[in-house]
């Protein structure tokens, strides 16, 4: 029996564990930055076992395990996040949220379920691998500036050669596995933008300067900067999610507040949009004499899926023998963001999709919806993927 | 001694009486719609005085007072408004506002001091007069529709020949009167638009319909209503005083709402305003695909005063003997609204300013400021000027 | 008989002569600047006659003539234009024009007519009357800077005490003499606006700056001129006339050119107007990366009729026995421009409509149409007006 | 020797020969659809050749020559264009174009040379490979509707199994043979927007409809099809490339006339971008009450090279022995637009980018510059490139 089957044998007999595990965590889920019980559960789970915890990583709630196998190797990061949404669930589930205006509406419970189960198998058979994994169960993935950003920080994984992560995605049939070569999801930037100009009476517009007016522009402007600053063909997108000038019929107001939001598939493009913005706004404050204040926040950067080591595991899954795999698909970047994109900007490594939709179900709801479930056979596909992956890469059969 | 100077000296006399009502009122103001201590101050004051008192006119707070001459002759209405503002008061004046939070911050305390001295004295002067005075109590001149309206609409005033009244203002040195001949003062409408889109992901646009991109656009647009669809001879205004598209930086908006003032100096551009507005509304449904929901409500027509009667009363007040008046002034249009323009569609008259600076003050606060103040001696000056004009017109001495 | 009257029967003999001039004139237009031999006519006229004519002022065509009355008094300048329009005559009269491409039709023909006539007339009567008249005939009112500034500028026209014109309008009824208190006729400025982007392929623009998205948004931000930034009071027109990006389907254009015309009836509003373009231009720049390149060019100044001589000169036509007027009546303000507005800047007087209606139309064509056409009546009563007028106001009788 | 080999070796031979037509070509360059003389010299080359060509396909300028190998097999087209352009020739080089204000800047007279060579290599050696191969000489690929639509449409293509063509672009090296598996190059449309308004005074908006106001938020619109309405991670283009307005001051325009053209890489965009710019240009008719006119044509398809046959041509390429290839490079799609796209909607096929970068550039004058020039041994590269795949495709060695 090779060590790979040895592995997928004892997650087997632990699936019902990591159900359980994954439903405890449901029921209690708490939200970013604020995940002090979930992460004090993960290092009470590792409690007597021969690997070293890190905890309350740069003070916040992440916690990185390190698993040293038999010889020295090469050092391997597999993470999974655990932080949960400001959602009120909708489910039916037994183990619904327990906490309410809370909810695991996004997987993470599932992640850290197999990764603990995964790791828990790993230390058993620690004896017949070669080199070094590191665990990362970490906090505030939802949250900019994202848990991630403090772990890369701490330095704790500048060792790493490699980084593997998996996402659960009910959109896709359980037993798809889904990659991506290179740039695989957008990075972030948001921006709040105040414009100041000076109210008055509703009759007398030319004794003010009306900021309604100038915003309005603003918007019809920046509209340019997709349609005819970036190339078309990259991915880019400026959204004013929000326009809040409050009043009623009679007052021009005094100021208005603008919010939105900018992504991009190319990281090239991260710093021109937040250009080309402060340009218009900077043109907007001359033509129209209001006064701006842009707050613009970069965030989560571009996810950039290394393109050799995203075919190297494509080849690994394709060949594996475990029948968890139903089809690994070539997916489509997605204009959504994740943190996992920090660990990749430093090391190289994949992040996987598996599908988990629930049986019987024509289509699934989408990650963040409040009636958001997973099919919980995807915790044993996800624990045999990256375990399969990691042993592999670590050079072991 | 004339009948004028008669009713002249009466009111002198009537002086202290006339500001210690005012002071009264000013202490006890009431908001518009809900004035009915105040209105019942007004009917008691009547009440063992020989003239026939109408109230609750269709139900509302309006108080019509009928006195009768000696002869048959003209009617003439002559109108004071006594409702106050949703304004806490910040004077240091002994007689404060007990109504926390309501003000007179108009000046219809005053007004109707003197109407009520006024109609006092020519009460008591009436056997030496010919004709019908109506004295219009009216209460809801800050409130859309406006207390005039449900008077008019009672038919009470059908029979008038003719009607005035004065505004206190304390920008106008104590001592002038104004005029203006024609349209005075703006007609109003306004208007609150419901955008409806379709939100969703900020970084999926192509999925949404987003509001506040067509309502940004709709306030470009609206622009051209004045710069370019009326007549740049005539006056006209559209603001947009809100734009309420509350929210974060992630989920482009569902829906806005917008709210905004027209004003117009010509009662012909009343219609044609809101015409081009629905002409924009429509084309941007189509154009972005957004559905929208126009309430718009004509307020106040343009107030008109009768170029004729506006010259007589100038006439009178410029040979007027009292030496009340310091200055008969040709005013500016104002792009203000009053109700008391309902009165002026079915009779023809004029609508009189009575300066009322406070004495010492460079720049006095001006009408619906939390400190607005008036000089009291523009109390008399109302009483004498609207008391001349009434007798003259009815064909008196 | 008075002197007025003498002066009336005067003009009515040489009517028939007024009409030849006219028809002369009509027949030989010349385009502004270039009224050499309409210059040289009219200098000849007065060849043999007792005054003093300035000619070729300041090197242009303008003419003035001064004639001494008996007795020192006042000055008084009296003017008419002579300049022609680049349009091609559309009438069927038998003196139509035999210039091509150029007509008589604005009027300036029968005002330079009845003009000379009546210079001829108070030249003749000229020791019956006491002052100086100074006839002003000036070439180039179509076509800016206005053969009226280079008189003005000449100092010739220093010792005015007053100063009248008279416009013949074919849209008011013959007989019909209409005046205007104060601002009368629009002030006029004009723009070119050369906006330089950076060319290149359709199909990349990120690679370009392109001026028609740049362009398209100074059109829609210059609304903002008149819609947000003038009073509402006031009168103020800002066109764009002129949009020049001609090209095909495949290259982003290089440049765009925009040009313009700016209105506006209150005189403080000249530089406003102006400051605001600029300031929506420097936005421009800064906000699309645009250079551009802004010829503003003041124009003819609002023309301002002094309210006191507007009103004396509206008591005398009222008063007059001469039987050509039928009625003297309030024009309204015109968005029209003249360069008579230069002398009114330094002397006051008025500038007087005259009606002009050919016989047994309905809607007679406007001015610069090429089938414009006048009643030749028109130029006697012109003649008479303004002589009465002039006689008046140097105190004769 | 290997079939291959013998072809190598011919091309070799006749290389000289094939340089020399192509400067016959660039010599004497004709305008697309008017390409006579061309096509002429083309069919004359192949007179007494054993190949079946037909000429004039349906009364255009297209050539197709039919060469049939031994036995029967696959049929395959080759395709080359031969139209110039419209260009006045900037080069130093002895062949210039005679024909004066058209020049070949796009490299068509290097296809036509070595499509020629290379068909007459095939033509010596039919005897020794199976199958047909049909040469298309294609006239008018730079002008809609395109030469290609023409010769698919006469049906003489309904047999190809497989389609293959290459172009010469001088920014890639010389010896780089350049694949794009997919959509490579843009789909087309292009329109012209024809907004008819109401032209008057410029003084006075309110009596017109001013079509550049109403062209100008079209303008400012339309960007909301790229920004707004489009997946950010598809590729679309809308250019507005002409805004022809020309005037003066004085008159707003009565109508405009504005160009533009769109772009995309996803043929499902092509009608979606046109009923989005209907949409639009409704709303502008209902908002601004123009009436538009709006011509939208369809133009070249999105340029799909089949995935397959282009992996398997870069495989042959990737295992040429020829030694005249350098590298085969993953080449980005272009946002160009070429009407070979109309082969591929109905053949399987890929169409091939070929390095010409003159010696000793260090960055070559791109495609439609006046300096275009090509290194002449791409030609010879281009003929073995394409013999070589049309050899193993049909099956021979």
């Amino acid at each position: 029996m090779s060590l790979t089957e040895k592995l997928f044998k004892k997650l087997e007999e632990k699936e019902d564990r990591m159900i359980e595990i994954r439903r405890h965590l449901h029921e209690n889920p708490e939200l970013s930055f604020k995940e002090e019980k979930t992460a004090r559960y993960i290092a009470d789970f590792y409690k007597d076992k021969d690997v070293k915890v890190t905890e309350k990583i740069e003070g916040e709630n992440g916690i990185v395990v390190e698993i040293n196998g038999k010889n020295k190797g090469k050092t391997i990061g597999l993470r999974a996040d655990f932080d949960a949404l400001p959602i009120t669930e909708e489910t039916d589930v037994p183990f619904k949220s327990k906490n309410d205006g809370v909810m695991h509406a996004c997987g993470h419970d599932g992640h850290t379920a197999y990764l603990l189960t995964l790791g828990e198998a790993l230390i058993e058979l620690k004896d017949e691998w070669d080199g070094t994994i590191k665990l990362i169960h970490q906090h505030a993935e939802e949250v900019p500036p994202g848990g991630a950003k403090s772990i890369v920080a701490s330095g704790i994984l500048d060792d790493l050669d490699e980084v593997y992560g998996i996402h659960l995605f009910p959109m896709f049939e359980t037993g798809e596995v889904g990659l991506v070569e290179g740039n695989a999801m957008a990075g972030r930037s948001n921006f709040n933008l105040h414009i100041q100009g000076s109210g008055g009476h509703g009759a007398m517009p030319e004794t003010t300067i009306d900021p309604i007016v100038a915003g309005s522009h603003f918007v019809t402007q920046v509209q340019t900067i997709v349609s005819r600053r970036m190339s078309p063909k990259h991915t880019a997108v400026v959204s004013v999610t929000a326009f809040e000038a409050p009043g009623g019929q009679n007052v021009i107001q005094d100021k208005v507040m603008l919010r939105g939001t900018v992504r991009y598939m190319e990281e090239e493009n991260k710093e021109p949009i937040h250009d080309e913005m402060v340009k218009i706004i900077s043109g907007l404050e001359t033509a129209f004499g209001v006064t701006c204040d842009l707050e613009y926040i970069y965030d989560y950067p571009v996810l950039y899926n290394d393109p050799e080591k995203t075919r190297v595991v494509g080849e690994i899954l394709r060949n594996s023998k475990g029948g968890h795999i139903t089809n690994v698909a070539d997916h489509e970047p997605s204009s959504g963001s994740e943190d996992f994109s920090y660990y990749l900007q430093n090391t190289p490594g994949t992040f996987i999709n598996v599908g988990a939709k629930p049986e019987g179900v024509e289509k699934a709801y989408i990650n963040h919806h409040p009636k958001f479930d997973i099919n919980e056979d995807s915790l044993l596909i996800s624990a045999k993927v990256l375990g399969e992956v990691v042993l592999s890469r670590l050079g072991n059969k």
